[in-house]
């Protein structure tokens, strides 16, 4: 019998998502389509009433923008929220803002192909001459105002009080899976069993390693599914906070449709 | 000599603020003109170049979308943000709602004049009947969307893990003060002297009690001082947290000259 709710949702799209360059801990914004993605989350969890008491988030503002939006739709931007780097999304290390056609001619084709299907090969490191390592670039809001936004990523204030070894230079998915579900099991699992409506609002892969976990998945399955962005998915969970059923998408008839047709063409989603 | 910064900012103007009704505890949202005034503050921070670690606001969204909008601007989104009650504005209880005549015509202008002038006289308490006690009343977001804005104040499920004794029904600027400063003395003091760098947005009254507790003001002498609205107020402060100098504002030279001619006027701030 489902006794907690969990509330997840992947960011919308950004900006880089848009050249679908590998992002990952660049903080890119949302793109104007990842805005309304945020906003039609927002509406379905309003429309539908859900309250929460408590909500989690990276530390990269495409998953905060999209937190901002939910919580400014649901009346509840009271909300207590708390940010952290385990819940970002993958680092994809050297392979840091090379669109898919870069990569393949800088490492080739096959290479491009192991780490696409490999759950445990991670991409190159990035290294100190990186573009993004340290170097203070000035990249302009899509979005909303039109200051100066300064990205770095290993040498960010924001890490600062990460230790030496907790701080990536690459990871896998199986890394980032391994780094998030600390944050789960001593943060957020305590607050659920404590009765708490948690909301999180995270990326594609965090999330993942969220949902493999709760739903035991395999490391071929977990590879294989790839979640709506933008769309609130509701888990019920039992006192053991084992899923009761398959996952939720909220929104309209269309989105919903469109979301549940999308990860059912996956297809082989095996537990 | 100065040994640690705090950066305080009142909200810019609410849609009650125009219309000149106590807001206190209603959580009414920004007008357009107090979105604006946020953005330069923001700013104005950005220019100075300022960087903080940690955040704290009131559980009212006038004071949070200030707090989101300037670390937005200042490219901070990821700062740890606490929201407490204890920052709110000052409870006008069965004021809540009234604009000033209506204020004179219920109550007469003599009483008006004593609750205006007095630092210890509460305004009456906010009863049960009280159309924003527990009413669920819709309100339209003036700005930014158009979903539907749900407001109660004593009932509002954010005052829930409230102490009976905690929640007021009305408050004097003392009590205000009284309920503020613990926060500030259990909470915010340890983070500074931890050499924490601290931006707070809160309203005029729970900065009121933090300004007459840095610079020791009298009674009388905090209730002549009016803070600016929106702009950065920056102090310097001693290994004691006393300040070394008078709060400075932020912003462009009308803008700061202006602020700096308002509280100028208000004139009497004795120590």
């Amino acid at each position: 019998m489902a006794r907690y709710q969990l509330v997840i949702v992947r960011h919308g799209e950004s900006s880089w998502n848009q050249e679908n360059r590998f992002c990952g801990w660049f903080d890119a914004e949302l793109s104007e389509k990842g805005v309304g993605e945020a906003q039609r989350g927002a509406r379905a969890l309003c429309d539908a009433g859900f309250q929460f008491d408590l909500c989690f988030t990276s530390v990269l503002k495409r998953a905060i923008r999209t937190l901002w939006i939910i919580l400014d739709g649901i009346d509840q931007m009271w909300l207590p929220v708390t940010r952290t780097w385990r819940l970002n999304e993958r680092h994809y290390g050297g392979l840091t803002g090379l669109n898919k056609a870069e990569t393949a001619a800088k490492h080739g084709e096959e290479q491009v192909k192991v780490w696409r299907r490999s759950f445990d090969t991670p991409p190159p490191p990035m290294e100190k001459e990186h573009p993004y390592y340290c170097t203070i670039s000035k990249v302009r809001a899509p979005i909303l105002h039109q200051h100066p936004y300064y990205c770095t990523i290993s040498k960010a204030r924001r890490y600062e009080s990460l230790k030496s070894c907790e701080l990536p230079t690459c990871e896998s998915l199986k890394d980032t899976i391994a780094r998030a579900l600390p944050f789960w099991n001593e943060v957020i699992v305590p607050q659920i069993k404590a009765g708490k409506r948690v909301l999180i609002a995270a990326h594609g892969n965090s999330l993942r390693g969220i949902v493999k976990h709760l739903e035991g998945m395999s490391d071929a399955a977990i590879m294989e599914l790839n979640l709506p962005t933008g769309i609130p998915i509701v888990y019920e969970l039992d006192e053991n906070l084992k899923p009761t059923g398959p996952m939720k998408f909220l929104g309209d008839e269309e989105t919903v449709k469109a979301a549940m047709e999308a990860v059912a063409s996956q297809g082989k989603v095996k537990k």
